[in-house]
């Protein structure tokens, strides 16, 4: 029971990897949205698997149709649903994992919490699941972008070779200018020659996305609890092998001084602005106008090729062969769903805020 | 709007810093559970300021009353609210910063996103309101212990003093041995020092709490969106001066292979166990069992007693200096804030497993 | 934004009348429930239009399928998504509507409120809409049924036609008896006839739908605002074309004196019952364990063939004939209605029941 | 845990009827409203018992304190917390209760739910919950009624004695003329008397409370399920003693033909309006600008002096005999009460509508 995400913009996915197909509803899409479908359509093939070397071969062809809440080329207001048929799902590749728990994968706790597993791939629980969140991180783009807001991932890491640049560093058209969405030549061919390497050896490596927020109106986040950190942590740690987030300074902040880490208010063309970021444009849970920044960490994906032991459903312990078509590291396609996830929140909020924002200011 | 925390065990604070108190409404707290209220104090006096030569002076004598849902020593299933009078709260310590907006605060956000200002010492943005979580949070303790679930955090970080021990090598009785609350007692002497070195120079500095919640049943967590990983790292980052959240591997875990990282499962006393913990006690966002533990990054305080330069309301320079009384480093208090947070997660999604749990197994 | 339904077992409807098609997602269902497929084409056909002549000649073919949360022939615990695709759907019939604002209808409303309409059969506003709650309680009733909760809905009144017998002279095999719905024969034929005779005039007349549920539990219903009568309540006046919901003595109840309406306790076989059941099953917004038996009034439907006065877009006075297939009334349809949207209700407070109930007894 | 009411404007209230006290938490409700705390005091003494010798003598003095929320004379937009000590509780009146079940009161069914019952005037089932409810409602109206959106509520029928008018006849200032709220002073003398013969028997009687809302804007109501005229009904019933409701033509409609009820359409002052209102000022769940009205029933309260037969909480026949203060008829001040519910319901929906109105008008 918890497949939706949001408030006021709410994002319910459905379906499963192997099964017929992948769905999203969004309940609180404002109405009269001319949505460009090519750029669905290009969305999701960023996020799509087997678009290049890196990652595996399934070739997903993501056809998306309309369901409902759209006439003549607009959002209706009423719920807009999305539908991808599932296609080249090769469910006999999972055959023989019908009665093993994989090693840190989900079927173990899926079996015990639900009574029930679905072997083909990970139904439910499978990365699959996130060509839902970037259709409707795609419409929630489409209705952010026009009011200049801009959302940016990237991969800053893939084992030990790391991006150092800042955020305010990236030149951000160099991202989808390589397979590893790596906005730093030299660093994307290291990475995407570990990665090659990691694959080789049928082994998995893991990576960390930044991200940045530009132009987010002062005023998103509503404490104490739906602090926009709070949920935009909550939105990256429902990613699938995600296992951290932080913002702004992050962990390497605990180790400043306030002295340091405070950031200076100045006036710049009657804005109100700050020297450093260290508070990564969110103060007391609210955005402060600056740049949001924060970056998510990933795991190596627990589907490798080598050979492991493990247990079946009986407790006896097994051997276990990888098959199927998985990627060696997941973060060049994370940062589409990475980017998603950030639309929805920021989007979500925006609404939220408007609640009372114009109300008040007429009272 | 945004001042409820948890689906079913629904966490409501209200209150602020120098207003007339704290409170907390908790609707969906199971009925008949005996509250043990010296245990209640308890916590309360660990999150309290002034306990130490290392934490603000400001004398919080935290008497709480319960205002409702409690009869004859029980809980009755209705709201619970616990209320706690503010007493010596001095407001005239603020009264030179009606019209500033200190760096790193919440000052300026909450002024432009309410259009009004509570400047007594943060009003509703101050860590004040923690005390209201701590409660809460003490009355879920109350009702996992019997069930077997224990929760344990500390500090594992000061500055760059680091605690290199995993959560399996921790004796958990020294955690209150020492003021800055690190079960390690040679790295709590110099993490002391430094927190006293820089209180002395009037700055602060930032820290990491540790947690691990030992015993939790397979099959807590409501994927895809509501996985235990997700809403405990929403959980973390509501806290204030919160930065980043890892659990199990973290962000180290992105610099390890598949091959090492993944949790090999074996049989011991007839329960499933993995021989490693990267996963740290969540798969697929459902707990496995295994023990659950995660980190917390806060920042330094922004409150310092040097001077610094901010602006005021009309965006003029002013040269601030700090006054009032606050922490240099605020990891030995947020342990039991951490703690509590976790308690109401953990208790909340025991509740929710609870709908369907024993209905499935019936029909 | 208003799309969904229920707490724990969460309706959520997408789709238009003669869009695509219409769906539902079901998300809290719990898993390991054997769905028979034929009830719920069973349920769809009881709500057709085309069932006889007493209703529209839409011959809606409601094929179903399962898109998600089913597996080997069982929920799985993941969403739970049907979908029928629109067929028949004359969108043609509708041409001549699209600048008029057809009385008592929708269309005003969602134009101003959404900024656009789509005037195709009422789009979202349409009836056809309740084809997914029909389908959700479907399943809702397979949980409840082997539970012992049955529940049973029948048409009480047409026009001036009243069935005086209180829900305990129901023989509720007789409801499908006729096409009505009205489990007396003789009061069936006069309602079949004065329907019959309204709809040769081109025009429409309203109804009641009565209910009762048997075997309730004692305890669902979670006051003071999720009261299960507040609940019922919201569910009924949410069906299209309801003006009004009772329960228990309902509005005559208001003349009768405290002494007379009291329900009197007594025991019997070791359970407490109530000599007369004017509370209708719940005091204090909680069930008794006596039937819980309430009254829908229906108005008559909007559309009837009769010339009318409109306006159009613009303002302009127009001349509305009526075209199209639609009911005379709307009564006979709305009982399979009135039973979903009750079956999901109970239910959803059922799973809500759960998530202390046992929990407090271990305790 | 259903002590919340609304999704935007949510208002949690607190506390038992011979507790401590009663309060209300309001998250989300607009800053920088000054509110007029006169007013609020006002309309508590219009809810109070013993107003005049047709209401219990519980001499309740209704003193408020604001806890939170409130800074400057203005609401900061933080959580808004009321609260009321309880005064002249005599919880003695209610010892000889400890062990019955009172017939149509909600001792047993809140013995069962929760496994303990508070016997002192029903603690959290009372009806002196609704004190919280009418100070959120006399928040809402103060945001409301600058905006020109009025509510009134009124007693049209008590007992037998029922007031014809349509509420387009009604003369608002008489309501509160005399001690029935009838707005009419013949009825409101024989409705007297009724009462008072009532009273005199030892016995109750219920009523009707009729409601208008004028000057709703065009817009407020969120199908398919959370239409304006659903959650008016699930508000109205959450009211305790509530039975019915009905909005527009409600169950009188049913007998009418569509050609009557349809309501035409025609211009004004380049207004859209409606030639009659069976519609009750909403279609299909959205507010048509023209006045919303609808009715509620209340049943004659359980509580009566009279000698009544029932059982303890072993099973035993006992004969239990009124004391405590009680209404003989509720109705005069379920008033307020209606009033502060509907005025909750429709700033909900209002803030509810600007989430989107204002964002895709800039789009």
């Amino acid at each position: 029971m918890g497949n939706t995400f949001g408030k006021i913009f709410r994002v319910t996915t459905f379906g499963e990897s192997h099964g017929k197909g992948i769905g999203v509803v969004i309940d609180g899409c404002p109405p009269n949205i001319s949505l460009n479908l090519d750029f669905i359509e290009y969305e999701l093939q960023r996020r799509k698997p087997g678009q290049s070397k890196l990652t595996t071969r399934r070739n997903e062809n993501e056809v998306f149709q309309i369901l409902s809440g759209y006439f003549e080329g607009k959002t209706t207001g009423s719920p807009l649903t999305f539908w991808i048929e599932n296609q080249d799902a090769k469910s006999k590749d999972y055959e023989h994992l019908k009665t093993a728990y994989r090693p840190s994968h989900a079927d173990y706790t899926y079996h015990m919490k639900y009574g029930n597993y679905d072997y083909r791939g990970g139904g439910r629980s499978s990365a699959r699941e996130t060509a839902a969140r970037v259709i409707a991180g795609a419409v929630a783009k489409q209705i952010l972008t026009p009011l200049g807001i801009q959302i940016y991932a990237w991969v800053s890491q893939v084992g030990n070779i790391k991006l150092s640049k800042s955020y305010s560093e990236i030149d951000f058209h160099l991202i989808e200018s390589n397979p590893v969405r790596c906005p730093d030549m030299k660093m994307a061919e290291l990475m995407e020659a570990e990665i090659l390497l990691v694959k080789k050896r049928g082994d998995s490596i893991g990576g960390v996305v930044s991200a940045v927020i530009l132009n987010v109106p002062v005023g998103l986040g509503e404490p104490v609890f739906d602090k926009l950190s709070a949920d935009l942590a909550k939105a990256m740690l429902s990613i699938h092998a995600s296992k951290g987030f932080e913002y702004g300074s992050g962990f390497r902040g605990v180790e400043m001084y306030g002295s340091e880490h405070n950031d200076i208010f100045y006036v710049e063309n009657q804005q109100i602005k700050t020297q450093t970021n260290y508070s990564g444009g969110i103060q007391g849970g609210i955005s402060n106008g600056m740049p949001i920044h924060f970056r998510v960490a990933f795991k190596p994906v627990a589907t490798i090729l080598k050979k492991q032991i493990s247990i079946d459903h009986d407790g006896n312990e097994i051997m276990l062969e990888g098959k199927g078509r998985h990627d060696p590291c997941v973060v060049p396609r994370a940062v589409p769903i990475v980017e998603a996830m950030t639309a929805i929140t920021i989007l979500d909020h925006l609404l939220r805020y408007q609640c009372y924002k114009n109300l008040f200011k007429s009272l």
